[in-house]
């Protein structure tokens, strides 16, 4: 019953990793540390500082940390891992597997060693594999090891329904199952504007390409860009996500979680609802499903587990 | 009394314009637009995108736009003014006067045709110079052409006194005058951890060295960071001010104003403690001065006339 | 575009209304003047000298006045009312309607008065009713005449399934028709908890239960307390519906709207979906409702009637 | 390193009780318990479940419980001591030692009982014996049994301040030390508006008017209510101290404190400016005095004593 304060260490000093560690402390979830590897720890150790500087105009008291020694993240309550190769224009996010599984299992190791009972989110992409891969090479129990996508396409959604209405974000809610991406399934018809289903709001036609457009919307950002990916809205989800784990808080969000048979599928990291407190994932929801919807979200698996075969 | 939502503009999508566009946003001051040079353009749009994606996590109802269309800026209530080039390790801040000076000069242009009412707050560097040039491009009342720099040298003293002393940075005041950096003046006397003179609670060798500190703040970033400078906390700095003025709070806070008499100076920006609210600047504070004090921002004025010296 | 605070209103010195005033200044929505009769002066006084002195601690700019002056209402952006008799254990809402209807012309007479261009939002029981009476009294355009209960009742209905879940009130949504209290219309299909429909996760006793919970909602509290009726959270909702218009967030929410022939009814106040933003109700959304909740709504919506029936 | 939720409890369900259980919900300090003795066990089961419904609308997860079963506070984090009779006009405040005294006995053995670990926190009037008393009756160590009375004392000041110079109250610090009420010893020379300090901005009779209303603030609000005193600014006060505790903030904030020694005082309960954090009062500062504050301190000191000689 200690009141000592709540640590978050954040893996990769990148944008997205520097914003979720911003973000962190802006909502005075706990102290900060921000990890990098070595050959980069002077920008990471200038990033935390320049955080740390802003502490006292935004009037919180969480104090940011940079550094490659894992020694400092000793006792983290939360672990975010933002680390890996982003994703660059045209590369696909199979590209990506077998260099990030390797700084996952460099990571896992490093978690396991200092922080033994922290609750570990993932981020790097394919997120649901690298999530498997952290979840096997931690041992932690599923509950702690959760991945990060579904937060992020429904912010995504949300953020192009409220603009295509003019309405306030704070009453859209929407609803994605699967793997993030092109494979992801948004379920429209559990998705609302002030309890209004969408359906009824925006014409069919128009509300498919406001789903594609979420199922691109990685895509979309890196386009735009030229150089790099989106920071802002994931690093948003990931610290949504630790708050709800930090502060106990019994949010209902997605986020890719270890299937043992839930929707039927088993040995599987796949994004659905779950029930995010301080003991990680504490419950899955299942939904009863359309065929359609099942048919999708088979296809999502499969699309998943086609990545995990690339997994060494 | 219409209840039409406020407008900041931030000219430059750079890490500080991005940054401050977010802290806008997430604090509801109005809705925000990103403007930079047409050649940026999807880099800024994809960057306000990705913002506004974050805003139904983050739960903000500021819409984020990215723009190279000035006319997207029409009726700001605040401008702030990021753009120019930022400086680089080895690099003195002279050697930005002749750039970004043709940069103000191109971004007055376009505020005074587009919000001729607006309050403009200045960032780019060297800033008391620039603030000048800004101030005389658009012709603007002195109290609407402001520049910052002791919001951002005050943080960083507090942060540091804060880390020094273990106690929190809402406990922590400060008070910087002149010129930002090499010749800023603090005033430790007038500096205190709650209400305790912080002379009383570190020695005065210390607390010269964290004086000397935050006097070389920036460099101290743009050292680590080994490729551009700090924004976290002039970011932050930047939407203290823009809120004190869009939400008419009457703030004490440091701004770069122009002279007009008030501590013995004529037609010159320099950093003095001002009201903030409503109507921009609406009061300089002129304290009482030792005579090292004194002679110390002689200095500082002295280093701003110089390189306004430069300015064409 | 003048940055002027704004400035909300609220009539009467009650529980709510003093709530309303505390809540208002505490998210900065602008200065507040809470206003009762004469006889009441220094009681109303002490209340806002108290809210006053608690902004330094939370850290809130809005100015709190407390009055029996309606000239220090002048030009509010929002004026609340929520003068009128308080409902005691065993009265029932009819009672109020002829005392209250007194109070409500006589409060309308100086809104007109003093803030032509006001939005107001009715509080005061039966709120249906006095709620017209306003909008008759003020001759104010129906936009800005508006009354509030679907927001409690929701909230209500939230909490109760909150608690019955265990899950966090911030992913539960509902969604009320009608009018306040016993002809209440819940919507249980539009109702949802992290979007997954109520309806399968409360078994439909339960959720029957708890729906008539939600009715009865005013009369629980009153038996509790005794002597008095609620104000947190009819406070809470009133302070909601005033920042969706003062902020201008194009929130949906449930309000007691005027309608001229939307669901069917003419020159009738009633609870209805609402967009609430700068011009007050902005649109009214027109639900396609099943016969059974057609037909309760009706029920409602003569309920409202035969109080109406009762004004002078 | 569990990430339970925090609990607060708060004993006694009158207005400040009541308000500080409201104002730590708003903040989700933890969950909180109210309680009050069986014959007021309707009424406080009322005001909290009225601050339940309104969590939805202000969006905090906190639940708020009425009780009046000691067992519902078990294992509280802080635990607040509103209990006991009201000063009423006219009523000094020694005539309440002797019933308050009792209440604090009971309530004593109630919190050692249950949460045995608890830091406590009194507000009950005469506050610096109601603390000595419940010091005494815990067996608590020092750290762990705080009274308000400066962050009020405090608060009134500041708040008197931003009002004279129309200043916001974000940059006044005030800074007042000794008991409560008359022999108050606020020092204004480490008092300042933005770091400027006061006596500078403010004549010196006048600077000493507001000081003699600060000394006076509890009886001025008595006497305008007419009926009761203070509760807004008091609870706001209680709940500062009990965010500092439960966040670990380690701010500055005036407390009374036991005092072994620190200012020549001994086996004494007395304001003096204090580091709060996780482990309750985590330092005293002792600042050196002028002549004439030591002699007001003393006095103060002498006013506790005499309090002190009425327990029984």
């Amino acid at each position: 019953m200690s009141l000592k304060r709540k640590k978050i260490s954040v893996i990769g000093s990148g944008f997205t990793g520097a914003t979720a560690a911003f973000l962190a402390a802006q909502k005075e979830l706990g102290d900060v540390v921000l990890v990098d590897i070595p050959q980069a720890e002077n920008p990471t150790k200038g990033k935390a500082l320049d955080m740390w500087e802003a502490a006292p105009v935004q009037g919180f008291d969480s104090y940011v940390k940079g550094t490659s020694n894992y020694a400092d993240t000793a006792d983290s309550d939360v672990v975010i891992i933002t680390a890996g190769v982003a994703r660059k224009p045209g590369m696909s996010r199979d590209d990506l597997v077998q260099i990030n599984q390797d700084v996952m299992k460099a990571v896992s190791k490093e978690i396991a060693k200092y922080s033994p009972n922290a609750t570990i989110l993932v981020l790097t992409n394919p997120v649901d594999a690298m999530t498997y891969t952290v979840f096997k090479e931690t041992g932690f129990p599923k509950n702690r090891v959760i991945g990060q996508s579904g937060v992020l396409d429904t912010a995504r959604f949300c953020a192009f329904v409220a603009e295509e209405l003019n309405i306030s974000v704070k009453d859209i809610t929407g609803f994605v199952l699967g793997g993030h991406g092109d494979t992801m399934v948004p379920l429209t018809r559990y998705s609302f504007a002030g309890g209004i289903p969408l359906e009824s709001l925006i014409p069919a036609d128009r509300l498919e390409e406001i789903v594609d457009r979420t199922r691109k919307g990685g895509a979309e950002i890196v386009n735009l860009l030229g150089n790099g990916s989106a920071y802002y809205a994931p690093s948003a989800a990931l610290i949504e996500m630790a708050e709800a784990i930090i502060k106990d808080q019994k949010r209902i969000l997605p986020s890719i979680a270890y299937l043992e048979g839930e929707y039927g599928y088993n040995d599987l990291y796949l994004g659905v609802p779950t029930l995010l407190g301080a003991n990680g994932i504490e419950k899955i929801f299942e939904l009863e499903l359309t065929d359609n919807e099942k048919a999708a979200l088979d296809k999502s698996a499969e699309a998943v587990r086609n990545v995990m075969e690339i997994l060494a």
